[in-house]
């Protein structure tokens, strides 16, 4: 028979066993911290009407996304989390509560060019909270503890929650005359980590902007640090404008807030120079940086909107949220050997070897079925091979622990336990040996996720 | 601004938060026994070349398939999670481990046209294990084990796990000399459940098989109960075709086996009706039955098939699985009303309250983050309105206990704690306050996830 050559395509990820157990922890922290500060889980439909995907949408959007026609309906695979929750909500409105928290981690899908670090199909693991008519600020303290509780937990210790509000640079530019310009400025303010004072300079120049309010916007945006001082060099420009005292009033609540949830100082920083690219974000702004790890870019990023659901609804729901760009941020952590691995290509902890499968199958099954029964994932290996080749297995699997059931075994109702680690060996009733894996597993010190290496 | 109507196509299931909550569950409940049994997460692409999802289908998945291009490339939606395995392993089979045992629960896509009880976008959850040259019978057996475990924990009691060989069904019909005719009669005796008896007898009539032959295959697959009797029943046939033997040599193997996993004899038999209409199936067979509800049909099934990756790669990959249908069995479970519902629309154990919003949140912060550090899911209503509208907003999303923190609270880092269901109210230290939390619970009786009303 012909066969056809087994591939993915580029910009696809797909893990072996080990990474993929990974990947689920890192998913699971994740979504434990999302639970903990009671969001709700949602799961949206992967295929919507094209007509609702880009509703909004134009440009990038458009070019990237996967659409197509089944019979006369004009399809489309999701891009983000962010329309389908708007969707959703505009839907859903009279039989939500609000406000309504809930998070969602899911595969969204763009066709870009594939290139380093760049997935068509990759994990968004998105939170919001969406009220109606109004959102209090302090929502938005709630979610800079979400972020720190994540990447603490996650194991990265040096990280830095960068927070500015768009209504006080707007409010600036206002102030400079320049308010005309707001949306192309934004997104050259945007650029800055990457092309530089020099080329935000330079690319401000390109707009006609004068020189001194080039130079004003670029002192502005490099405003950063603790807010005692921030807030101050802030006040010495004396701005006016309704939008920059309402931004700056809003920015002080906010970290406020995030002080009174305990995220401690190192953990974020007022920063004028993130602007986020995208325009719906209309008060605070968030991204997050690894500090030994800027290549990395933001890791989460989000912001506050004023009208989620505009293009389905005259209702008005206000929303702040953030997502993580989970397959990209563990590819990162993974090229950068950062992840502190197991090493481990199964999810048991123990396999049972019966050294005659003729006669110690049954020891192995009754074995088996009391650390199942005690939550201890487990398996016994049921081929009837070489007892080396039996060991190859559980050797290449790499699990923790293995049993060893013989004759002497099977009579006494006992098993030979070793751990594959240190090559210790100690022969236990079998009641005795389940209540000692449950104890090693849940007494060993746990290692963090990844292992940040200092620069 | 003109607004688009907020909707989902047909056939698609999306749920509201007290549901997904429900579904998650049941998913965890899935997934935690595929753990416990040793199989390892696989997540596979959701797009493949067209070229690879159909290299072995044809007739119904061709036509139900979501298939478009990408510039020049004919990809298409994944419509089961076999053929995705199948691919991954021909692929990557130099760098897996044999025995394979993995998991995978994943979203497929079926265009067909949506009816009662269909979805075209829906949850499968499979386990598989794969090795090469051979694999042991006796994982028969452990499949057949994981099913038993899974549908116990949900909380379905009176359930069946049927259980077949194909070979048995085949070398009868040798024996018959109908061999040239097996796969219409496989595909007419698997339709008995739906069109009865008479129908097959009609059916098989159609396709000229003589009366004699009829009533044999009739009265054939009309067999069914405990081993022994049936057994007894099968060797009382005196059938000598190697096929038929063979299969009865596996399938008491299998039996075997089950019954030293600890599966109850209520919980499986053996029943030569079930035929799986799907060809690549080449021994054991399975299917499940709820016992009072089987209108559900088959809510598990699968088998073991001799060759899984043929049109990948010239190695043999024999394996055997099962899987369940998450969405349809979520749905059916649901429209029957038999899920436990807890009619929480929150993840969080307890929302806090402060009473006024200047003063007491900090407190609630304080209270919250100490919460959140011992693991129970918790929030702040952060909202400054009136009270009423907390005590509201805590009602409507059924949250089991709130935690009002008021100017007494505040000064002495107390919490009045009020119990949703019963309406006790307390004041404790927050201290005392998060340890009795924490010991409601974990102490409380879990009801199942379903449960099921005897008819």
């Amino acid at each position: 028979m012909e066969k056809t050559k087994p591939r993915i395509l580029a910009g696809f990820m797909e893990l072996d066993p080990e990474d993929q157990i990974s990947m689920n922890l890192m998913v699971d922290i994740i979504k434990g911290n999302f639970e903990r500060f009671g969001f709700s889980p949602l799961d949206t439909v992967g295929i919507e009407l094209s007509e609702i995907l880009l509703a909004k949408a134009g440009g990038e959007t458009e070019k990237q996304i996967y659409r197509f026609n089944k019979g006369d309906t004009d399809l489309a695979l999701r891009f983000d989390l962010t329309v389908p929750l708007a969707r959703y909500i505009a839907m859903r409105q009279s039989f939500l509560t609000f406000p309504f928290k809930r998070y969602q981690i899911g595969k969204v899908y763009r066709g870009e060019r594939p290139k380093k670090g760049r997935f068509r199909e990759f994990y968004q693991a998105d939170i919001d909270i969406v009220c109606s008519p109004n959102l209090d600020i302090m929502y938005d303290s709630e979610i800079c503890s979400v972020i720190y509780n994540i990447f603490k937990q996650l194991g990265v210790n040096d990280f830095t929650i960068l927070i500015s509000n768009r209504k006080i640079l707007s409010g600036f530019l206002e102030a400079l005359n320049e308010k005309d310009k707001i949306v192309e400025i934004f997104r050259i303010v945007d650029k800055v980590k990457k092309i530089g004072e020099e080329g935000v300079r330079e690319e401000l120049q390109g707009l006609e902007i004068n020189g001194t309010n080039i130079e004003q916007i670029i002192s502005f945006i490099k405003l950063n640090g603790p807010k005692e001082r921030v807030f101050a060099e802030i006040e010495a420009l004396n701005i006016t404008e309704l939008e920059f005292t309402k931004g700056v009033c809003e920015l002080k609540s906010v970290v406020n807030g995030v002080e009174l949830l305990g995220v401690p100082g190192d953990n974020y920083k007022i920063d004028f120079s993130i602007a986020r690219g995208l325009d719906y974000y209309t008060g605070t702004i968030y991204e997050t940086m690894l500090d030994d790890y800027p290549e990395f870019g933001s890791v989460c990023s989000g912001g506050r909107y004023d009208d989620l659901a505009s293009h389905y609804t005259d209702k008005k729901f206000p929303g702040v949220g953030v997502s993580i760009g989970v397959t990209r941020l563990f590819d990162a952590f993974k090229k950068n050997n950062l992840i502190n691995e197991s090493g481990q290509k199964t999810t048991a902890k123990i396999v049972i070897i019966p050294i005659d499968n003729k006669t110690d199958l049954g020891a192995g099954f009754e074995f088996v079925t009391l650390l199942r029964a005690n939550d201890i994932n487990s398996e016994v290996f049921l081929a009837d091979v070489k007892l080396k080749a039996k060991l190859d297995y559980a050797n290449k699997i790499s699990v923790p622990y293995i049993g060893i059931i013989g004759e002497d075994e099977t009579k006494n109702k006992t098993v030979s336990l070793k751990n594959m680690k240190t090559g210790e060996q100690t022969t236990l009733p079998i009641v005795d040996a389940v209540n000692y894996i449950k104890h090693e597993i849940t007494s060993g010190i746990k290692k963090p996720f990844v292992e940040m290496i200092k620069k």
